[in-house]
């Protein structure tokens, strides 16, 4: 296992981290140039901080910060209602895709989708929509067609994707795949000669529960695992979705986990990622990018 | 599967469901009084209620009513940190098992613990209190070790122990046993000849997510099946513990969870639990049962 604790040359910042510091927007050339300065070697943005500050000019950006990525947030949301609902998610995707091209991004991360109209949406105001139907057998379908769709075009541009199992308390308005082991297997059949254009993100906050994980971890072994993130799941938890802790607070056993991945090959960055509505977002951006330094060091 | 559209001879009540309408606990025997006045047959106390009201007499106020239980609320919680907390978990497991045997109780509920200090208690004025680890392996080993004790001692007694799988999102401070499969693995290790003496608790709320959930109801089948409580999962969810909702108003499919539990040979009560502290809890517990009466024969 690595040793983390005297640099922090495997640490990526996914930055929905410091998206929106005290209420403020911090667009994504301010968290770009502020990893930079701070030797952060990779990020992981997200698509609506890159369309606000334009493709081409955040390509050039981490080109010339000599920044590179962990991965790109991402695409999915693969269920759907109707042909145009579904051809808008078709479309989406293949965007998604281009993107992650054009940033040179290691993997498109995705979260696959709930049940169809359950999500918060731009286009409802923010404001959840009333599920479509309550079939989640009917949604995991619709995903596997969804990736294995995705999957041909990705092959195509030669970027691979990554299926991030998202904790089951957003199986209902997120995602639909919840565990490792339900990830793994839409691995095995849509990509059965392990190629690497298709494998998991394992992020701690949504399997660290998981009594198979330690299993699963080396079920995936090298080929299959893009991506690692990590933060911390606190206790109490007071929100379902922005309420996770930085690492070293909450009961997430971090080297644990670590271990387990690396000893299956993985040897990328630990990706930072941290929705904080009442504490990080609450504070000065250095601030927090300064404590995920000392943490990446100390506690991960 | 049993047509429940044209009475409620199988609904029973958790009394949870009404245990403090508009502020004001709502008591025990006031809850069985508004119970058995509509024709409802079965409920399922909880531990608090019951010493508050007290043992005997709860016990003659179910048989004048002609109640019974589906289940007693609880026992469990076995993940210790000493010699002292181990022996006082212990004492407190006897207690409720023979209190289970006193209100003639088809089944103790076992919600296994999680890490050791991390559950709001009232010795520590109701605040969560501090995890004191991070190994949740060492705490499911734990468990293991308790419900084997425990079973020796309700095998004695005649009262079947159900384990409830709880959601993952309680798996820190509730319950480290979080699907059908684990509670079931720990069912074939203590109990490999399927007696009755042993067997799980299926919540929906707990296990609707679950990609497994039909497989592991059918292998559990008759003897396994304990328990089924239903309730539903809204979106959007915002409170971890106390926002679930009323059958119908949420996105899990419980006829056809209800289906696979009847398939499985279950021919028991449906257990309505409901935690609801900004709705549910804020309406007149006469009307909060009559709901539950009008969805059960509509929605379950």
């Amino acid at each position: 296992m690595r040793d983390f604790s005297s640099d922090h040359r495997w640490l990526s910042i996914n930055t929905a981290t410091v998206r929106k510091q005290r209420g403020e927007p911090w667009p994504l050339p301010k968290i770009l140039d502020a990893c930079a300065a701070r030797g952060i070697r990779a990020v992981s943005p997200w698509r609506d901080q890159v369309a606000a500050a334009g493709l081409a000019a955040i390509a050039a950006q981490l080109e010339a910060l000599d920044l590179e990525l962990s991965g790109y947030c991402r695409g999915g949301l693969f269920t759907y209602t109707d042909d145009a609902s579904r051809r808008a998610m078709r479309e989406d995707n293949l965007r998604a895709l281009d993107e992650a091209c054009t940033l040179n991004a290691p993997c498109l991360v995705l979260v696959v989708g709930g049940l169809p109209g359950a999500l918060a949406s731009h286009a409802s105001g923010g404001a959840p929509g009333r599920p479509a139907h309550r079939d989640i057998a009917l949604a995991r379908t619709q995903v596997a067609e969804g990736v294995a769709w995705l999957l041909d075009e990705a092959r195509t541009r030669r970027m691979p994707l990554a299926i991030e199992p998202l904790h089951p308390m957003y199986a209902a308005d997120r995602a639909c795949v919840n565990t490792m082991s339900q990830a793994l297997d839409l691995c095995d059949a849509l990509d059965p000669d392990r190629s690497g254009a298709l494998g998991v993100a394992v992020d701690a906050y949504h399997v660290w529960w998981d009594p198979q994980l330690q299993a699963q971890v080396q079920r995936a072994g090298r080929e299959r695992l893009l991506a690692f993130h990590v933060c911390d799941w606190l206790v109490p938890t007071t929100d379902l979705l922005e309420d996770r802790g930085m690492m070293g607070d909450g009961v997430i056993d971090l080297p644990r986990l670590r271990g387990w991945v690396e000893d299956a090959g993985f040897a990328g960055y630990s990706e930072v990622e941290i929705f904080s509505r009442a504490n990080w977002w609450q504070r000065e951006g250095g601030e927090v990018l300064d404590t995920c330094i000392e943490r990446h060091r100390r506690c991960v």
